[in-house]
């Protein structure tokens, strides 16, 4: 029997009675500790209500997973983790697992980070997007891009950072914050900038949990304490949200909406192509005044710009900018004819 | 001193000795109702931890919160509530009214469906998207749209159901099938069909808790047995998130990539337009042959064509209509010039 046993937020002291009644009564208990941090009085607390045999988990025990195996074939056995256990896709593997060799699993969910942190923040759970970590060891151009779809579409997005047991290392939320500026320096899509509203969500289940939001720029000299910290880029805040956020963390910068700041990639070429086409089309339009087979191929551009735009208000943007790439084909063709250079 | 305590997904048997300690010492406990039903039984157990005064919270009063604030006020004071708290938007507003009233405030984060579910269907959390709910009573377009939203970028989407507390009402994933199969009858996106792969997750946390997945088609005469239900849409799927569902789920069909089966409209435009304007190019390279200020402008067409293929490959979507479009308009340009219709 193996049980996947998560230990919330809070440590051992939110386990259930139920949960303090497996722990205490199985022959062998494993406490995982990589995916989150846990103190030595937590652990201490832990092994105290072990009756059995008590293993730590690191790392490669639980990936390779090989002697949890053989033990749950054998004997009750508890792996206990931080926070809800599948979070964790590795608990899920040992689980599949486990099932495949045909040991009976069982699981005892409880509170975790992710969904208590969107709440303590005061934002609304549905309407977060696709969750990111940032490393130290990458460029963060995953998490920028991810970024950028969940403002296109107004959601929120939880940036985890970097934990290494190994080295006791977390990742700072300015560096993650530094990170996210240089992707947008090679990137250039305009999704972050110093201006972009950002939450960092420290200890979140600590006694000493705090909140701080405030544009990037603004924090970049911020102390947050001591890690774990999230960070959140807020999309759309509706305003019970903004109000939650200014009650319940420390506003350096007052709550401001991220999706005003970025452009859609469509709506940028919009505002580059649409008066250009129009000035190349007034440019080449005497030169073809009095060739009446092209004037029709003139006026079909004008239709076509005009197309564009509506469509782009319509939200077909993806008609939008095939139409103004239309119209664009059809000014050049008559301009390259002529062998006129564009205006810039 | 107003608690805000999660009963997590199993109920008052998952509160910590410490919420049950706060519980029972509390001189007013609301037992929030409308959010996920609790049985009369684990009413009765909560009745029986409570040693204060002990009273249901329906939707009315609790959105309201003035009964709750002004109790607050002068007595210490427990919301408690299925899953997580501020999972439900009405708890985080009531806290912030509370705050901005000077009521002091805590929380007992728990077990939240959301979380729990994902992992319990062998999906990893970090793919999940945008959130989205199927009402009985209004067309689930915007469920449809970010399904959409969420498949283009391989996300998973969590599809709540109705509950209506008051009627007792919980919508059933064959009927939210059936809606999101109208959906997409209207809007024509090709997100939805009967071969979309789905996921539904009866009675997470409870001892009868079930998961079925397989196309939409094949579930639509299923029995899940009792509420509650949620529906999973997967994105991508890891082989290791098919290996789980597999082990983890009574699999009607075998998991299957929904994102294979959908095409953005940028796919869909490519696959028109490319093969489209080069026939157009051929069509009419021969009425231009001699004529040398125009056989840049076909070498041009050619050289946009290819720049759309290479720019969809590199996922620039946008730009690959935009050449697209250039391309057409330069052939068309040329065609129109002669009077020549397009060859369909």
């Amino acid at each position: 029997m193996l049980w996947f046993i998560g230990l919330g937020i809070t440590g051992p002291d939110s386990l259930s009675a139920r949960a303090q009644k497996i722990v205490s009564e199985s022959d062998v208990v494993y406490l995982e500790q990589f995916t989150s941090p846990i103190t030595d009085a937590e652990t201490q607390k832990i092994r105290e209500l072990v009756r059995g045999e008590f293993k730590l988990g690191p790392r490669w025990l639980v990936e390779d997973g090989r002697e949890i195996l053989e033990t749950a074939k054998e004997k009750n056995t508890v792996l206990l983790s931080y926070g809800d256990p599948y979070i964790a896709t590795t608990h899920i593997e040992l689980r599949v697992r486990a099932i495949q060799q045909g040991i009976k699993t069982d699981t005892i969910h409880a509170s975790s980070a992710l969904t208590s942190l969107i709440g303590e923040c005061g934002l609304h759970y549905y309407k977060v997007g696709k969750t990111v970590t940032i490393m130290s060891t990458i460029p963060s151009t995953t998490a920028y891009y991810t970024i950028f779809e969940n403002l296109k579409l107004g959601n929120h997005t939880v940036v985890l950072l970097e934990y290494n047991q190994n080295k006791s290392f977390f990742l700072e939320p300015v560096a993650a914050f530094e990170s996210l500026l240089a992707a947008e320096k090679e990137q250039a899509r305009k999704a972050i900038s110093d201006s972009t509203y950002a939450i960092v969500a420290s200890r979140i289940g600590f006694p000493n949990q705090s909140i701080t939001a405030g544009n990037i720029g603004s924090m970049l000299n911020e102390d947050f304490g001591e890690a774990p910290h999230t960070i959140i880029i807020p999309g759309t805040m509706h305003f019970t949200e903004s109000d939650a956020l200014k009650a319940f963390a420390r506003c350096v910068d007052a709550p401001e909406d991220n999706t005003s700041k970025i452009q859609k990639i469509s709506a940028q070429m919009m505002k580059k192509y649409v008066p250009m086409v129009r000035r190349a089309l007034e440019q080449i339009a005497p030169h073809y005044k009095d060739t009446k087979e092209f004037a029709s191929v003139l006026e079909n551009a004008e239709l076509y710009i005009r197309d564009a735009e509506r469509f782009f208000e319509q939200g077909k943007d993806e008609l939008a900018i095939l139409s103004i790439g239309y119209a664009d084909g059809l000014v050049d063709a008559l301009r390259i004819a002529k062998g006129i250079e564009p205006e810039m």
